[in-house]
């Protein structure tokens, strides 16, 4: 990703990793500026020294939320797509935000003829306007590339075009999913890629799936086997997860259910690759670094899952 | 459920609420057995004073936490159900098991007529076998409360016939939607009644949901509102949560995007009522306590959700 979009044409969006140790990676490989889906995504990054450039990519009305992330010692900007959020965030001391845009997607994001209106109001609130975002989500429905890369050019002329009126610097946009569709967003939002899951890696072979959950093996028999990880350790939005040479039948609160395609014993282990990767790590305090692809593969480093929470 | 179950008829499954503050409620009204799903769950339940007779109805060969459970100061009995699980705890300082049995779901337990040798090889490992355990889980296929009990009794009419093998005083089964049914079992594990969830409370109507995440509403419009409780927030194996007076279209990792009956502005609250508490309670780090059922209740106490991880 770094090759493709490199330094500030890609924002890291920390919401699919939730953990510092993976961002110290990405600045390593040149990206200073970060995207957040939560208060608390913002704070840890600022109190890991990752904070040259957050934006929060979202709404809040928390004035304390708001207050603690101005308070950080990061340069953070906030969406904002209402007069109700500019008040919030001119009330709290940020100082800077983008007008989020709704370009398709029917969630948070202005309609966009008001979009000029809200950064009139934001301006006279004294918050630079340093230009606009809009998510292009919808675009997803597509599996096929050209109807999604015809999506997302008809999401970015809305959005450039609100731009114009608007002014800034940044039109942030995108995803993992539209990193090489979106050639009209200054910069590209994208989180799943680092770690990527069953559900995304189809959709894009380039990221191949890093994260998964070493269970083992606690009950077999000559029918199936059952490891100790389940519906408190996946991400289950997206659907059951997958282990390797084996069929999954049943997830329940701590136990995943599966016929392997070879006999298994109590002891062993195996890999459950989560459907969605963003609420799976919501569920675990640290991930451990693999240093191969095999189930016995040494641990080479541990990084703590430590923006999690509100 | 104290008034159907009281005292040791009833060993509450704290899985469903990971909380020593809702745990120590189900003591307060006459339960002094607990039933755990996790390592964790049992130490924790130590460490609050609960620990009088505390089951892990659950296999595990990691030799750390059975050891680590072995020495929390608790009454520990752990469920075996192979050779392998009788000698991790007997390795590790277990004293005491119950034999898990198959008696339906395809998870964990032993074939029924496998349970009494392993009893034996337990006690050849002078391990102290209490009884039987044995969870009808999947009659919960069944909608139909004549369906559920006549699979019910067939399950039970299995444990009964391996109890009288194995020996002990012990005969733990069940659940929340058996508690009224299961006749059979001396002990029932029943944990999701206490918080309940959308999922089953049209099955079982004596019980009310009681757990909800009261979102603020970021972003709204004339077709929908967003709320921030999302994926992330939200149990999802069984589906979409509710809003009170709204219909939900889509949950992404942080935002819950609905159409209210009723205009809803930015600043308002809702409350977003999942389809199963067990993972969704996994996600949070506390409940609070509401003094009534309106979204502006006052906040009467705070419990941590202190049970977590493995």
């Amino acid at each position: 990703m770094a090759e493709a979009l490199p330094g500030a044409r890609l924002r890291p969006h920390v919401k699919a990793h939730k953990c510092t140790g993976l961002a110290t990676r990405q600045r390593e490989v040149g990206h200073r500026s970060f995207t957040c889906a939560t208060p608390r995504e913002m704070v840890g990054m600022a109190r890991a020294g990752l904070g040259e450039d957050l934006l929060l990519a979202n709404e809040t009305l928390d004035a304390t939320r708001l207050r603690t992330m101005a308070e950080c010692g990061a340069r953070v900007t906030v969406a904002v797509d209402s007069d109700a959020t500019v008040h919030a965030a001119a009330d709290n001391g940020i100082k800077e935000v983008l007008i989020d845009v709704n370009v398709g997607l029917p969630r948070c994001g202005c309609a966009p003829d008001d979009a000029a209106r809200i950064a009139d109001l934001a301006r006279s609130r004294r918050l630079e306007v340093r230009g606009v975002m809009g998510y292009e989500g919808h675009v997803y429905a597509f599996t096929e590339r050209e109807q999604r890369a015809h999506a997302t050019e008809v999401s970015m002329e809305t959005l450039l075009a609100v731009h114009a009126k608007v002014g800034g610097d940044v039109v942030s946009a995108g995803a993992t999913g539209t990193f090489d569709l979106n050639t009209w967003a200054t910069e590209i939002q994208a989180g799943s890629y680092a770690l990527m899951d069953t559900t995304f890696a189809p959709m894009m072979p380039q990221f191949r799936p890093a994260l998964y959950v070493l269970a083992t093996v606690i009950s077999a028999n000559d029918k199936h086997a059952v490891a100790d990880c389940g519906l408190k350790a996946l991400g289950m939005d997206h659907g059951n997860p997958t282990i390797d040479d084996a069929t999954v039948w049943l997830v329940s609160d701590e136990h995943v259910t599966f016929k392997p395609d070879r006999p298994l014993h109590a002891g062993d282990v195996v890999r459950v690759w989560p459907a969605h990767v963003d609420p799976t790590v919501a569920l675990h305090e640290r991930m451990h670094v693999a240093a191969g692809a095999d189930t016995g593969a040494a641990v080479i480093d541990t990084w703590d899952v430590d923006l999690r929470g509100w």
